[in-house]
Parts: structure tokens; C-alpha cells; sequence
């Protein structure tokens, strides 16, 4: 196969506008201010930091921007192999006119000074979504967000309910329950009532999606609310948790959590709102790790704990993204299967070449195309063409141009037709 | 590796006459009559389905099968990037001469009518097997199929026995069992001689495997049944099961399956026949899908769960399909070091290119040649063809000569050997 | 990509003069003496079983080794195509000169007796490290092992302790164990006295690691020894087992050996020893089968598992191998996360080149390149070339030079830092 098909068909999707349908932008300030921030993400920290740096040389208080990238730049040779670090020197080149392959002590200052001054532009923001030529790009919300000071077309607020199906044992979260519902949580029925507020004044606010990632051994399980009426270990476990807080034993957090993850879809489905599910992570696992650099994973789970929830809520659209490339395969089938399950990204320890190739792959042979939701990178569009130059116009004798229409697809069209089209 | 190395490998083995091993063809109607027999099979029902066709719409009673394709057609839009859809292509385009790439609203129904024209010819089964090289195909029988006014020497009897092991709770089952063998049964002892008498009929009309697929939670046990001696809880939960039918408890129902799996095992030691084992499947898993599009799996499920049937039948060839790619590794590795477990094709989920290659070439690098038996597909063949071009041609230096004879022999040889060979 | 970049790479990641750090030779006779020694190799033994040839035909009392490589020459056609075959091949080729890409009952008995003449030199294996271009091997030494007559500065001392963990209720085991350390083990004070002893033997004659074969349900719990203090279930369970020996319970095994494991990890923090864990095996699953050819698996296993073994020992270094390749992602995603977590080859089952190519790229895209230690074998250093051509000369746009650092780090450079480096 012909290289340069290759390039032709990325060149083609690289030239395309999109929407990125998951990222954690702070909308207030949604830009970096100084190579801190982009070196400070937890993809370089952890990586440095399991390459040895010591974690209090990352994250020592007050510690200065500056400082805090030379630092961490003196220690990113032992990572220069991951693609991670291929990843930076992209970015600096494109976005900083950085010359070289290589970032290191003789190097970092004047890009470091070069940065700064670009990200001082008032318009960096701006400019950053038109060089990455992204039309728009979803949020990450609290709960308890605001919503306000931005523009909600460009920012697109998402509902993030981790904090309500997890950690609602915790008072903190109780009272940032309360006081962005105004209302007291005392059982089952206030707890629906808040929930729903959250939902209208999250869709009232433009939201797109409401999103959760969850541990490997989550299984929800149908909770019967109908008329009304709440099942009598849900209104215990409740009344225990409200009453216990911390010290809830795991049972009761366990159905607690379920009654709220199973009014969420509820709600989904009454507002139409897709609800992204991101399956497959445990937090904390190594508890001394840098920040946002503690998380792993069970790949031992399966989709078929999710079974009555597809089965029950058929209008709710559940975008799934799964962290190990072992459940993909899964992930392809039950979107096979399913009209309401899409398959979305590739996430986190499943985004490096290797697994994205061979997941995106499984996908697009066997889901149909309209339920296929790609992932905002050049690397992923690098693969994607890949795959639609070997698979579709050399394999399948395709043309170029319905390759690319596909590849279009798969990268925005679906991103409208799903986030976008109230059914 | 030249294009042509590979298209050489795949030109001849597509030259051989072929045994398929694995059909659901039915021997009375082994032929579609029209294109609704095609566009009616799960594959694509379930696929427009998902992709958004309301069941209704395809299982409406009384669709005239004209009506039914052309409702399909217009839904097939969405589907187009699948590996399934490519199949139906070539496969209208070899049968039917169609000329087009896409089968749409514009160009279906003279291809309607082609088909219905050459389908009705008195002898289209025969030039279907013919067009495909296929000398014969193994059939699905149920366990009470009289397997008459059919030629077994070219559809070949199987005995598909999911329903006496996981559904002789229902009353219909015991009493198609009981028509069957002329044999009713109120004990352990009963069922073995019914069971027996199935077996005694299929041997006699030329029976080759007998076959089941299995959920990811089945574990067969050893039951001691020497000296007609059965175990008392086999004989408790036989009895249970017998008396209180469809309301059985699930305790009673998986002693009597193993029981009665156990037991065919038996039957397949003393008749010398294959025991096909296709480990996986959870059924109706989406219950209000389509016919035949309910089925998923957990891909949770390790062969570690036979290791005692492998150890107490090394009289028993067992040919395994697994359903999951993640479990192709632990079949490889069976297969490798168990004499009696042998590599059976890539099943349904797994039947796409990206598994196939996967899985194939893990196989071939790792199992015995005389221990795999391949796919009857073009995909398949051309799949193979590469393997044995870039692995074995040139990573290996083999001869073309020796890679064909390797592909021989996985896409026939080891198909008369494993099912026509009584050791 | 030119073949020629990837054979330019392979060439000089051969030239590399390395150490083996897993081997099972016995340092006090580390050559072959005759072609038995190498066709008797398990892989061998139980391919050519699994592929028919009966088990009394291989391990007959008493066989001559000449009749032994006869017998099993006769029987390898039907593994001709597997990659250990072609092992075999290419290592007679290098060390015999043997001319054919066939071994066969026309062609082995020259071979065997070249072969015969050529070990039997006195320096014999020494001309076979030289060849092999290998500095030192690490070996796999039984806990009692004098490690006296050799030199331990090529043949490295490395404590294996699968007999300590698991074997302790054997009366043999634990009479070995009192031999060695002249130390009566009657409670856990003195068991952990007696591994110690073990520790500053290996220790003292220049052990490089304590290394481990794990089975999938082992899951490591932390045991409380802090000032002498012994857990009581501890306590109650050794004893039990001191007591009953054979007979002692599945679960007074499991407390036994988890307080051994934990006790050896924390002689090797104080060690600064590297723990090799190999993740993965259930011994003795095809009972019947030739020796070394009974231990299967069951790829539902986790790094979770191994949790609090991480997080307990950031002193320790782990370099970790898995069974199945299903396991490599988390392997390279806890080692992408935790410090002390190391990739270490490619293992058994999934020693075949399908499986380490897709990990082995897994790896290097996401692990830091000082974190992972390759794979001694001719077949290892091409995949790791074509990986570096392709994903890093290519897609990456490396210089050659860079990339083949990169594969000399992996193959040589991280064996000295892991094991030669005490932190």
C-alpha cells in the first residue's frame, strides 16, 4: 500500500472542523498560562515520577512555573520513547515553533520564555481552538457548576456525576448538594427531587451529555421507582448513608450509588441526554502517586453487568468508553447489538498507538458507522486513515473519497448525530 | 512482501474443495429461494436494527419477503462499513452477477428478481455448493431430527444438543426426547438410555460431531457413573427436575446439565465422535432484539473450566471455538499442550478480520498443524493467505510450495482427519 | 518501510554482547551432551505429545538418548509449523552447520552425531556463551543450592522460591529448608530466621534476584511483622501446617504462603534485591502430560492483585512477566504508573511472535525506556527491530541511531541497571 494514500486520506480528515466531544478545559480559564501547565499534566508527571523523580520534587507548594519545568524536564529522557513524549514535541513544535526532537536542559529556557509570551495573548484561547481547528469542546462539569461567565456554545457544559453516585457518603458533597439545589436531602424522593434540578439547570444551560466513569466491578441494577414508589432497602441504605456519612459500610454506599446512577439514566431519558459511561477504573490504587497519577485498573470486567441498563432505558444513548483494550472486543459487540450503545474513544491506558489501532479496527468492521464516535488527535486521525487506506480502499477496493467520507464520519458526523440530535 | 506472493497463496487455496464443517444450512430447503433468506439472516437484521431499524418493521407477520428486503435495503446505509456487508457484495455480485458496490433503493430490485429467477432453478443448491468448491457441509440437527429424505453423505448429521443439556426442564423438550427414543425418562438410568438411543440414530445415519454451544459460566464436573452407579444428587436434582419442570431451581437445573453433558461426553468416547465445544455464549441477553440478534457473552470465561473433562476423555477429540478473541490465546495454548483439544474456526463475534488475523496466526505459530481446523470463508482465506505469506514465506524463508500445503491441510486435510478419521 | 532499515537495526541490536536474566541451566554441567538434551526440552516433548505421539514412548526408563531424538524426530512433522520448530531449525543450522530447513528420519542421524562431537569439546560451553554473544547468565537455583564449583560472576545465583511459598507443608521441603539453614523451623520467628539465612547465602556468593512462578488466584495480603509481632492467624496457620504436613487445608496453605511471600519481599527490600514475580501458571492442569508440559492457565488474573505488594515495597524492584498476553496491559500500564514495577520478558505462552509483537510495542509506547527489560532470543531482537523501525524510524521520524539506543537499552542497558545497580 502506497504511503501516500495514506497521507492523502489524513490529509483530507486533518483538514476537517471538529468538536471534542470529552476534555477537562476549565471554560473560566481555559487556556495554559505557561509550559507548567501542559508539563504539570498528569501524563508527564507520572510518567517522570515512575521513571523516578520523586514526587515531592513535582509537587512541592508554592513551587514556581519555572522552576517546576526545569525540574521536570531534567527528568524526561528516561520517557522520551512513550508516546506521550511524542505527543509534547508535537505540540511545542506547532504551537511554539520549537526546532528540535529532543527537550532538554540546554534547550527548555527560551521555549519555555517563547511560550509564555504567546500564552500571554489575550486571545490564546481563541487561537489555540482555530490551530487545533476545533469548533467546540465539551466540558467536564461539577455538579454544582455554575455555568456561567462562558460561552456555552463553545464550552459545552456536561453533567459529571461521579461525585453523586460515589461519593454522596461524604457531608462535603451533601452540602454542595444542597446548596446548588437548594434543597435538603433527607430521603429517596428529595434526593430524585435534587437530582433533577441538576438536570434542568444543566440542560437549561445548553449540557450535552451527562457522564460518569466507574469502577470495574459497578453492575447496575434496576431499581423499581415507578409510581413513586421506593424499594424499602433503598430507603434504609439512604437513611443509613445520611445518617453515617464516612463511616457507611460499602453495602450501603453500594445501593445508594445504584438508586442514584439508575435516577440518572432516568433523567437522561427524560431529557434526552446521552449518557457517556466510562467504564473500568479504580481510583487511588497507588495512593502515593503524583496527582491524578494514582489511578489503575481490573481488566476484568465485562459489559454484561451493564444488561439491564441497556435493556431498560432503550432512549437513552449510551456513549462507552472502556479503559482496557481487552473489553473492546466487547465494546464492538454489544454496540453491534444494542441500538443504544455507541462506542466512544479510546480512553486513557487504551490511548497509545498499539491498542488504538487494533481496537478502532475491531470497530469499524463490525459496528455501523453511525454509532461510531472517533477521538479528537492527530494521532488517532493518523491510525484512523491508516486503517481506512488499508483496510477499506486496498483490502475492500473502496474508493478514496468514500473512505474519507467515512473517516468524516466516524470523527464529526457522528459527534452531531449523537450529541446533538434530539430523538 | 509483494502483493502477489500473497494473491499466488490465496489463488490456490481457493482452488481447493472445501468441507465446511459448521453450517446451520437446513438439508429439506438447503437453498435461499430469494434475497429475504439472506438479508433476513441475523447478521443483517441485527445490524439495521441496531443501527436504528424498529423490530416491528422486519419481523412484521406475513411480510411478503419482496416487502421485507426492501424495507432492509433502505436501512442498509448505515451498515455499509461493516465486514458483513462487504460479504453480501460479493456474495449478489459471484451469485447474481450484480455490477454495483452499494445495494440500494435504486438498483435492488432487479437484483430481486435475478436472484428470485436463479434461485428457483431445480438444482440451485447444487450450483451454490458447486460455485462455493464445497463437497459437503455439516449440518446443526436438533437431537430428535429423523435425518431423512437427505443425502448424509453430503449434508453430514451433527447432533446439536444444547437443548438436552440446558432445557430439558421444559416440558416440550422431554417430550421430543421421549418421541425421539421411544424411551421415557423418570431417572438418571432412563436419560442415559434415551440419550444413548439419540446417539445409536445419528452414528447410524452418518453422524460426524456432536456439538453444543455453552455459556461463559459452564464448568463441566466429573460424574461418577461406573458401575451404573449414579451420584445421589444427580439423581435428587434429576428427580427435582423432572417433577417441577420449568420452575426448577437453577441449582437443579445445572447438576442435571452437567449430568447430562458429562453423559454425552461419554457417548462421544464410546462412538469415536468429535465432541464440538463452542464456550461462551450468554443467550437472550437483549431480549427484545431480533431472531437470533439477543445472544452476547461475558469474555470472562477461561478453558481452565474443562480441565476436567480434557483430563478424564483423552479418548475424545475435542474441536473449541471460543467466542471472545481474548480467550484465543488459552485455546492456542490448550491445544498445544492437550492431545485431545483441537482449534475449531473463528466464531461470530470473533468472525471479523482484525480477530481472525490475530487469532489465526497466534494459532499457527504455536499448535500442532494437524490440530486446526480453519473457517470456510473467502475472508478467511485470504487472511490466511497473508499469514502464510508474511510469516511463514518470508519472515521464515518457508517455500510457497510448503506454506500451501500448510493452508491445505488447515483449510481441509485437518477436516478429514479430525471428523472422518475413527482412531 | 524498507526491509533493509529493519535488518540494518537487527544487526547491530545483534551485535550486543548481553545477559541472559532467566535461565534454567544448571551451572554445574550449563551445556548439552547430546541432541536429547535439546529435542528432550519440554517445548519439544509436548508439542510432539500433544500432536500424538504417546508419553511411554518419550520418557521410557532407561531410553538411550540416540533411540530418544530417533523417536522424536519421527514425530515432529505435524509441529513443523510452529516457531518453536523453527528454533530448533535455526539453532542446529548456527551450532551443527546443519544444511536443511527440515529435520527428518533421513537427515537426523548425522546431525545427532556432528552434534555429539562438537559438546563433546571441554569448552564446550563456553564456545556456546561466545556464539550466543552472552556475557552471563542469570540461573534458576533451588533455595538449597550450594552454589558452589561454578562461576557465579557468568552463571548469576538468583533464589527461587516457588518450594518456600507453596511447598512448605511437604515434609521434604521443609527438611531442605533445615539442611540448608541449619535451622529447625517450629513457628514464624524461626522460618523467618531461616530465610534469611537463605537471603545472606545467596547474598554473599552473588545473587542478582529472588524470583517467583505465581499462580492466577494468588493475591498477596499485607502481614503485620512490625517489632517481632506475628499475626495470629499467622501463627495459628503455620503451625497447623508444621503439624499436619500433606494434609494441612487449602487455606492454612494460603496463610502460610502468603506470610513466606511477604517475608521474602521484605528480605529483599533489605537486600536491595529485584523480586521477579512470573505471573500466572496453575501447575499440573494436564496431569498426564510430559514432563514440564502439565501447567496451564486460567488469563483471568489481575495486577490488582498485587496492590498492597506495590505499594508496601517501593524500595523493592518487581520486574514482572506475564502468562497471557491479555495480562500485558495492565503490565504496562502498572509500570507506566508505579515506580518499582518493571516489564520482564516475554513468558511462555506468550513467547511466540504474534503476542510479542503486539506487547512488546504495547510497552515501549508507554512504559519509560529505563523500566523495561527485553527478551534474550534471535527471534525477540527482530521483532524489537521491526518495532523500532516502524513505529519509531518511520512513524516517529527517529534517526536509526536513536532507535537502536533505544533497543540497546531494552536488551542490555536496563539488565545492569535493574539487577547490577543496588539503589
Amino acid at each position: 500500500m502506497s504511503t501516500s494514500l495514506r497521507q492523502r486520506i489524513f490529509d483530507e480528515l486533518d483538514s476537517l472542523i471538529l468538536i471534542d466531544p470529552h476534555t477537562h478545559i476549565n471554560a473560566l480559564s481555559p487556556a495554559s498560562t505557561t509550559l507548567a501547565d501542559i508539563l504539570g499534566y498528569h501524563y508527564y508527571t507520572e510518567l517522570a515520577h515512575s521513571a523516578g523523580m520523586p514526587k515531592d520534587r513535582i509537587e512541592e507548594p508554592g513551587l514556581d512555573p519555572k522552576e517546576k519545568v526545569q525540574r521536570l524536564i531534567a527528568n524526561l529522557g528516561p520517557i522520551e520513547n512513550t508516546v506521550q513524549y511524542s505527543w509534547l514535541i508535537e505540540m511545542v513544535q506547532v504551537f511554539f515553533g520549537f526546532p528540535d526532537e529532543q527537550l532538554t536542559l540546554d534547550n527548555w529556557e527560551s521555549l519555555y520564555d517563547t511560550a509564555a509570551e504567546k500564552m500571554a495573548a489575550p486571545d490564546w484561547a481563541d487561537q489555540v481552538l482555530a490551530a487545533s481547528k476545533l469548533e467546540s469542546v465539551f466540558l467536564t462539569n461539577d455538579f454544582d457548576d455554575p455555568l456561567e461567565g462562558f460561552d456555552t456554545k463553545r464550552y459545552i457544559p456536561c453533567l459529571r456525576t461521579d461525585d453523586l453516585v460515589f461519593h454522596l457518603a461524604k457531608p462535603e458533597v451533601r452540602e454542595r448538594l444542597q446548596r446548588a439545589t437548594d434543597t435538603q436531602v433527607v430521603d429517596a424522593a428529595t434526593l430524585r427531587t435534587a437530582i433533577g434540578k441538576l438536570f434542568d439547570h444543566f440542560v437549561a444551560h445548553g449540557a450535552r451529555a451527562c457522564a460518569i466513569s466507574l469502577p470495574p466491578d459497578f453492575a447496575p441494577a434496576k431499581v423499581d421507582t415507578s409510581v413513586g414508589i421506593v424499594n424499602a432497602s433503598v430507603a434504609t441504605a439512604l437513611n443509613k448513608l445520611l445518617q453515617q456519612g464516612n463511616s457507611a459500610s460499602d453495602n450501603t454506599r453500594r445501593v445508594v450509588a445504584n438508586f442514584v446512577f439508575w435516577t440518572l439514566a432516568e433523567f437522561c431519558a427524560e431529557h434526552r441526554l446521552p449518557f457517556d459511561l466510562m467504564i473500568g477504573v479504580n481510583r487511588g490504587v497507588y495512593a502515593e502517586g503524583v496527582f491524578q497519577g494514582q489511578d489503575l485498573y481490573d481488566s476484568r470486567v465485562s459489559l454484561i453487568q451493564y444488561r439491564e441498563l441497556f435493556n431498560a432505558f432503550p432512549q437513552v444513548t449510551f456513549p462507552i468508553s472502556v479503559l482496557a483494550s481487552v473489553t473492546n472486543q466487547e465494546l464492538a459487540s454489544y454496540a453491534w447489538i444494542f441500538p443504544n450503545v455507541v462506542t466512544h474513544g479510546h480512553w486513557w491506558y487504551s490511548n497509545t498507538p498499539t491498542f488504538i489501532e487494533h481496537d478502532a479496527a475491531a470497530r469499524l468492521e463490525a459496528v455501523p458507522r453511525t454509532k461510531q464516535i472517533g477521538y479528537y488527535s492527530d494521532m488517532y486521525k493518523r491510525i484512523l486513515a491508516k486503517i481506512l487506506a488499508e483496510r477499506y480502499v486496498v483490502d475492500r477496493s473502496w474508493s478514496e473519497q468514500r473512505a474519507i467520507d467515512l473517516g468524516r464520519q466516524i470523527l464529526r458526523g457522528n459527534v452531531d448525530r449523537v450529541f446533538y440530535t434530539k430523538t
